[in-house]
């Protein structure tokens, strides 16, 4: 049976950046959003840009979330704690939950290239206590950005995937080797995610700095680099 | 006039493969220690590794600071205020300090591959409270693993140089270009270093997941890259 993946918040550019990517890999997509008209009309825009092929679905976050095997997460850091309580009872037992927030200053109203301290150290640590225990969490695709992933050009960039979880880990590894240029980098325990994070304000700031659009990562000195 | 570098702590593994760098680019360069002949030490045998050519020489901490218009730190973070402290009244007017320490919990007896927490936000701003008005500050050079820096190969990593103040910036950068291979990237504001250094955490933990000595970073995405 062919999976479901989930992009909750997948209205947003990020979101629907990695919905494209992963509808052109083939995947059946179903963007989730608060507002399920938005969503569908988001899938509908994707799927005239991508071909008629496209297997992209728009529905509220709940029900996206319900019908998925694996859920990303996009939202906007402000916006993670309230969603993942109201999806408490939601989730399929089993489910692979991709984390990609990234606690930028900006949520709270400040800067792009800081980040606000998290308790847990990360969105996905905070993420994690929210969750119940019969999913699974990744943390993955923080340093890719919108514009990049907006189009279908390979993308420059390594994925650091970080989790404690080795089938979630593989998931997402396997989800970054899908889009065309990513290597999939294995990042370590979920608690390293908080570094993974902030590499993000750190390329905020390369593309402005350097008036740019699309600064990312790769790391060298790792076998068949 | 030539300028003198001094790197103190220049006897750890750090230190001496960035005075090996800079003495082998031509540099006049001077190991710093708490103990001077083990700084003299060092200094002749990496003047009988590199040849006669090379401008070495080896003292204690202050001596070195005084006479030096660059002076790079390479201590581990727990010996850092002890050391700005006791330099306090030494520095030389206009003296570009390049900080490179990072808050490995290791230096607490902690894991290498995490951080601990620096009020100031990093170890270069923690620097800063200790440094006195008439020097400028610079992070950089964090990101080189010692192993890299022993040789004379071409290391394949950027570094990242973070300061509020340009001249030292400048000199940072223009210092990193000196290693082969290496480019310098400008990290903006000197609080970006809380980012950089944790990278260096990051790469650890990459050189034990995947059994290399030499994981480095570059940013992709920039002009000429």
């Amino acid at each position: 049976m062919a999976r479901t993946i989930a992009i909750l918040g997948g209205t947003g550019p990020e979101g629907l950046g990695l919905a494209n990517r992963f509808a052109r890999a083939g995947e059946h997509i179903v963007i989730g959003s608060r507002d399920a008209a938005r969503a569908q009309q988001a899938a509908s825009q994707l799927r005239q840009r991508i071909g008629v092929s496209a297997n992209v679905e728009g529905t509220d976050n709940a029900t996206a979330t319900a019908q998925s095997e694996i859920v990303v997460l996009t939202l906007p850091f402000s916006g993670q704690a309230a969603l993942l309580k109201q999806l408490k009872s939601v989730w399929k037992a089993g489910t692979i939950v991709i984390d990609t927030t990234v606690p930028l200053a900006a949520t709270v109203g400040g800067a792009a290239t800081r980040m606000i301290g998290v308790w847990q150290g990360s969105a996905a640590e905070a993420a994690m206590e929210l969750l119940p225990q019969n999913v699974s969490l990744a943390a993955a695709f923080h340093n890719l950005g919108a514009e990049l992933l907006a189009g279908d050009a390979p993308i420059d960039c390594d994925v650091l995937v970080c989790s404690d979880d080795e089938r979630a880990k593989q998931v997402a590894m396997e989800l970054a080797g899908k889009i065309s240029g990513v290597r999939a980098v294995n990042g370590g325990k979920l608690e390293n995610a908080r570094i993974v994070e902030s590499i993000t304000a750190l390329l905020i700031g390369l593309n402005i700095r350097y008036k740019v659009h699309g600064a990312g990562v790769r790391f060298t000195g790792l076998p068949g680099s």
